[in-house]
């Protein structure tokens, strides 16, 4: 079971890392993460670089795609070569899955016309520009594409897809060997639960 | 505000990322990862590689430290150099912290001696062999030092931290930012909720 997790200058690395450390764990699954061309590339904060360790041409399919999001993934600065990948490696997949700003990525793409959807709180006006129909859920998944919400969603969305991918135990498992009992100590990762002192924040901080 | 996640062959890649994506945001944080010497290092899974941005030994002092674990954080695989620069580093910090079996290496620096802590589910008896109390928490703070459970465990644990450096406000906004409103589709992230072909599941594909 191939999966494939491309990256590129700008990434924000939990988009792609939350799902790797689920999916990695499934029978016979292959993770690669390949790159317009090998190296490391350096993460949306620029403080951590991930090493592709295979370029985006090594490959031309895939059972699982997962394009996750970051400042990077705004379609203008993005290489027009990872956009073609992503729809021409779309067209093998039994699931191609977003993450977070990930799904701007599969937008460009053409993938997401007339389909719901999901993407970071921030970015619902870049995802509805391509086409898609924004659903303010954590996890969407309409026939063989999943998106997710932001950053962190990407470990539910996972999940998610381990049970389609596996069945309801090794994704169990999955869960297990992660420990994912979320408890974070407040409430305010949605828009919608956020305090307004939190929003003025954020505004006053970008 | 000095934040070092020090990185090592084998570490897990979440363990030290869900924290970076929580602390990274805080004002004035500047972050680092660190090893014995800078490079790519190889993550416990062999999948992904971690670029090393410099060296231990560029740094003797820190506000912040947080010690990933994974496969490699088994002290016994581990260069004496990262648990002797750990023992050192946290007489400076304002904060030490570990997650999963990050705390294994705190406690072969010696921090652990008499001290609740916890661990990955599966580190229990590695964790009191170095002279902790297993506390069965996902985030416990004694003193300075924080450790939580296992791999997602980390980002709950940066969301306390978040909070005690910089106040609930800048806290709450790091966790809106990473949209961290998890929705697992399975109750299974913790032992003690883990059916019993779950873990027969674990025990066979060990």
């Amino acid at each position: 079971m191939r999966i494939l997790i491309p990256l590129f200058p700008g990434v924000t690395t939990l988009d792609a890392v939350g799902p790797y450390e689920v999916l990695r764990q499934l029978p016979g699954a292959e993770v690669h993460f390949p790159a317009v061309a090998p190296g490391v590339v350096l993460d949306g904060a620029g403080a951590l670089g991930l090493r592709a360790d295979t370029a985006l041409g090594d490959f031309d399919a895939a059972d699982v795609l997962v394009v996750p999001g970051g400042p990077g993934a705004r379609p203008a600065q993005t290489d027009r070569a990872l956009l073609d990948w992503i729809a021409a490696v779309h067209a093998t997949t039994r699931w191609t899955t977003s993450v977070c700003t990930g799904s701007l990525l599969l937008g460009a793409a053409g993938l997401l016309r007339g389909l719901d959807a999901t993407t970071h709180w921030g970015a619902v006006d870049a995802l509805e520009a391509h086409g898609a129909r924004y659903t303010e859920e954590r996890v969407v998944e309409r026939g063989r594409i999943i998106t997710s919400a932001g950053v962190s969603s990407g470990i539910d969305m996972a999940l998610t897809l381990a049970a389609r991918l596996a069945g309801p135990v090794p994704a169990m498992a999955a869960q297990l060997r992660i420990e994912y009992d979320p408890r974070p100590p407040f409430d305010s990762g949605a828009r919608s639960k956020a305090a307004p002192e939190v929003l003025a924040y954020l505004a006053e901080s970008r």
